[in-house]
């Protein structure tokens, strides 16, 4: 049997780990041809000398230099401009992008033309390229994946669907901590209090965008894009128990839910093994243990993230990229104490509706045009708390 | 647009009137060819002329003689043993099979070689016929769509899914009105207390297998034959609310489950209509309504009911439709007050086990085998009371 050759970018974070759990349990099936990571180098030269993978990419090219040693039995791509490059180098099947954050902007354009089969774990990007990525990756039968809990739901209860006889999708929220909140409470939230996610240790950033529902606004922008979904046909419902991650509702008003424990194993396991097929014994659900799902409608007067996120995509162009980037900024000035909880949300609305208002919002923006909007939201941010 | 041509069997029962409904929002998709009764002529002649269906099936042979006047426009099919023809002597795209209990058993194995599309609302058939009803099929190419809420669900979540990488199968049960009874208190139930469903008004019989639990294993062992799952491989959850009705779980840990308001018109739409693509707006879920979906296990000890089944699947041959006969039979003792509800369970298991013990389990039974094994059971259920 043929072995599929993988790349994983971003090899040293949780999604490389699991990625390389699942492989390590599988090792007859995959050769790991290329492993990135940021800093965290003698992470990737054990994980590399693992694996046997000889190809290995740096994004801190400083930190290169100084681990000369380490690194002298591998070749080594220095930087996120050169890691798609170990594409062109090596025959390879499956690329994980599990990069996070808007960085690897550039990368991920470049390989959405490789005709490769990509793993994606990374929103903001999907968000800022929209169409331009998929319609490139169309063009180039480059394959995507997604691989978050949601949208991985979606992307399997779709498969051999018709899809026009879909009504109506919904991915769910765990809610955060804070959906229980009334508005006059949220005002007080501390940065203490919202960095700690009531079931999941997460980043940060990730933590307060659960609890403000961003998430699942930028989820839905994604949804959007990925699926080819209008607005109006997707929804957010708070479950906190996070067992059904998708649903998508027939004409017929007939329901089909993807449900799984909690677990990025069994999304990356779509794409590295064909329908299913792998005994993941480990993660069985037990929905008579379970006892009972629960479900909360969003309450969109307390909560305007999804509101805001389906405004950005009536905008179009510029506009989810904007949006995403301003939360961005947002989340750190609420970390940093500079605004209130309550004001992530409200100046995400208003820097999107300034700049639509005193811009030309681009239809089919390049990256060029999307950093540029980048320079004028943080000149709106500036401006914001220096007011 | 060629439309499609229905015969509904069965057509003045609920299943009959959830079709004509159906039919009567789509005119332009269907003529409805052959309608047949029972009893109930009056309405079937009502429906008969509002349809403008001429060919029309009486079971009950006495009232057509008593009912002439009314019935002299119609092409009327005489008995049970005519209704096959009702096929033969018209184009027929679909076969609604609606007449419920054992007494359609020689007309279902007849159309089984169609070639049609039936949609099968008979669970008694199904388990007494078991794979030569299937094989039948196979070998013609009827294609059988299961219209009970469990089994459509599974055909549903079936559809272009590799069965190879099923794991496990899942139907749930209403849990009918004692599931939380303790033992001790089932002894007493009174028929009074059984015959009244919890949630839906149903007719005696199954009102009372959905206390035993019977019902499900019933279900389970149709399920079996109709998916060709192995009886390890699926199994029964209590799910009080019914909007989940069936479960599928992938080897990789992952599950598809399928909702719906509990209403017929749901699967029987899935016969009359390709890729769920009729509008049914007024069957809409809405889980945050809903807010909770709840799961017990079945307590086995207590209700050995899918026990039973599975071990009647074991046996194979005439093991099934002896289950099934028998229930019949103790059900209608303990209505009459001459057995125990927990007793109907109890006799059901002992009367398989002495059937299988004493008498020659034929492998692949025929009308026949299956006919003369209900008189030896006949004779066990007399033996049984009058000790």
């Amino acid at each position: 049997m043929h072995k599929k050759n993988i790349i994983i970018y971003g090899a040293t974070g949780s999604i490389g780990d699991s990625t390389l759990d699942l492989i390590r349990n599988n090792k007859d099936n995959f050769n790991v041809v290329g492993l990135t990571c940021n800093l965290n180098i003698s992470k990737l030269t054990k994980i590399s000398n693992e694996f046997d993978c000889k190809n290995i990419g740096i994004a801190n090219k400083e930190l290169i230099s100084q681990n000369k040693t380490v690194l002298k039995d591998f070749i080594v791509f220095e930087g996120i401009e050169e890691f798609q490059n170990m594409i062109s180098n090596h025959h390879v099947d499956i690329i994980i992008f599990a990069i996070s954050g808007s960085a690897p902007l550039k990368l991920l354009m470049e390989i959405s033309n490789s005709g490769k089969t990509i793993g994606l774990a990374n929103k903001e990007c999907i968000i800022c390229l929209g169409n331009l990525f998929l319609k490139n990756a169309s063009i180039s039968s480059t394959k995507i994946v997604p691989l978050d809990s949601e949208h991985n739901a979606l992307y399997q209860l779709l498969k051999n669907k018709n899809i026009d006889s879909i009504n109506k999708y919904t991915i769910t929220a765990s809610g955060g901590n804070f959906y229980k909140y009334k508005y006059s409470d949220l005002i007080n939230i501390t940065p203490e209090q919202a960095v700690t996610h009531p079931k999941w240790k997460m980043g940060k950033k990730i933590t307060i965008d659960s609890s403000t529902l961003m998430n699942k606004g930028l989820e839905i922008i994604e949804a959007c894009i990925l699926f080819n979904i209008e607005p109006n046909k997707i929804n957010a419902l708070i479950h906190p128990e996070s067992i059904i991650h998708g649903l998508v509702e027939f004409k017929d008003s007939s329901m089909h839910a993807f449900l799984s424990q909690p677990n990025m194993k069994i999304s990356i396991s779509s794409i590295l093994f064909d329908n299913n097929n792998v005994n993941l014994d480990n993660h069985r659900l037990d929905l008579g243990a379970i006892k009972s799902l629960n479900f909360i409608d969003i309450d969109n007067e307390k909560f305007k993230a999804i509101d805001i996120a389906k405004t950005s995509l009536d905008h179009g162009g510029l506009g989810p990229a904007i949006l995403n980037y301003a939360n961005e900024l947002m989340v750190n000035l609420f970390l940093n104490k500079k605004i209130l909880f309550t004001d992530i949300v409200k100046n995400n609305k208003y820097i999107m509706n300034q700049f639509i208002r005193d811009n030309n919002n681009i239809k089919n923006p390049n990256i060029n045009d999307i950093i540029q909007a980048f320079i004028i939201i943080d000149n709106y941010a500036s401006r914001l708390i220096s007011n």
